[in-house]
């Protein structure tokens, strides 16, 4: 997956579309070979420190808050009263940090198959693990499929699926019968959410794939949005909410504004001005 | 500016920001020395035809319409009536062909210094020139600062300054004195637009300057709207407009609701979300 402009940079090559992106970096911090995936984390020039899981860019110090504020917060604010979250993936610990900012919350469960990659967080990425000492934390180290199964029906309000991309330690993560066992484990009025790729690339693959198995799998309302995130393949990235007997198409909006989360990206009005999504991803999704 | 992986790619490495983007090629088409700037265009395996200028990715077929209908649509609809519309720059006429789909519209006058990026967009971006031969489009090859200078006082609705980065043929297009000009020749109610860079990377710095700019130069309201650009720095890029006696935070929504236009990415909700800016980039305005 790899190659490089020269040995100062990282590159990432989307072979499937024929891009590139790259960061100029100045150290390799680590390389470990887990039992589930190769994770480097490097020192760049401009973006602070770099995490790569398998030759793919997982995240940076400098926009990480787009992915973990736009994964966390249009779920939170869409369920009514989000007590129990769950995650699954999400090891570096950002997504967990943005959920704890809703005090409403009284417990967050976050479940990943590698714990090298949370230790690489404590190490490298300070600012992600900063909320991990929070009393409604959990963080198990485990099979997020296999806990899923073990959960009881109907006992989470919102179901956060932080994964890597559909193929290698997350291909399980992408199929409609994992999705029917997280529809089992929500509650009524229960939310998911699933990081979905890139509107450019992927709006009539993996997005619309993903909306119809969502629905096939029981859920009544399916909402992506898009957001910009420079350092994933073509700076345009989604997540996707499906709701149970919810609709994810409108949020509390009045909660939204009125919080003092210190946030960088999310605001009710970006929150609003996503779930009308651009034209052509309308179009890709009925095709 | 350039480097490449090996030979099948073409690749901006943007030195100041320690990032390159980079597109699979399988021929380059043109390559041409203008007594302006070097324009090359290249066939890419996934985006289409890409224009470059002086090293600097101008525009593909596949995701041009992000900044063609962002910095065409969100200025004619603050615009109470755009009339008169000039266009500086956007040689490759895909500015122009939006401008056009308003109906209210009387003339779009285009001035680019440079006659071989039309002749470029003509033979190898056909989708781009496709309304030139409106008879309400007027396409002059001069230069854009002394037309303004020879233009009448109060005599233009909307100006859009679709300009190539600030450094080159198009630097002149960024300073305050240039802005003073351009406010001149606007109508009391006239709206200004300049694509204005990267918000991740230029919000501290280019954008905040050409508000101060702007505001210096006598326009009363300023806006900044962010949107997806796959192929640019970053992959987020921004326009600003600014109002002469014309509020440039509202717009005509029930209007741009109701228009019937075959768009891609412009929507009301868009224009609206864009308008509500990051936090980041709010801050990033008033430090």
């Amino acid at each position: 997956m790899s190659s490089s402009l020269d040995g100062q940079w990282f590159t990432e090559v989307f072979n499937s579309h024929g891009s590139a992106f790259s960061l100029k970096v100045t150290e390799k911090l680590l390389d470990v070979q887990s039992p589930y995936q190769h994770l480097e984390v490097y020192a760049t020039e401009t973006f602070g420190n770099l995490m790569v899981l398998d030759g793919c860019v997982m995240l940076t110090d400098r926009d990480n808050f787009l992915y973990h504020e736009m994964i966390a917060h249009p779920a939170l604010f869409t369920h009514a009263d989000p007590r129990h979250v769950v995650i699954i993936g999400g090891g570096d610990c950002g997504t967990l940090k943005e959920v704890l900012r809703h005090p409403g919350v009284e417990k967050v469960t976050q479940i990943d198959i590698d714990q090298e990659v949370t230790k690489a967080a404590e190490r490298f990425f300070p600012a992600l693990v900063e909320a991990n000492d929070d009393p409604r934390a959990e963080l198990l180290f485990a099979d997020g499929v296999k806990w899923v199964d073990d959960t009881p029906d109907e006992s989470i309000d919102v179901l956060i699926i932080d994964s890597t991309d559909p193929v290698g330690p997350a291909e399980g993560l992408f199929k409609t019968d994992f999705l029917k066992r997280c529809y089992r484990i929500l509650k009524p009025g229960g939310v998911m959410v699933q990081q979905s790729e890139s509107p450019l690339y992927h709006s009539g693959s993996i997005i619309r794939e993903l909306r119809r198995d969502m629905q096939e799998a029981g859920f009544d309302s399916v909402a992506t949005l898009p957001f910009p995130q420079p350092v994933y393949p073509s700076g345009w990235w989604s997540v996707t909410l499906a709701g149970k007997n919810a609709d994810v198409g409108a949020f509390r909006e009045q909660d939204a504004a009125s919080s003092e989360m210190p946030l960088d990206y999310y605001t009710p009005e970006a929150h609003r001005g996503a779930l009308a999504l651009p034209p052509f991803m309308r179009r890709a999704f009925v095709e």
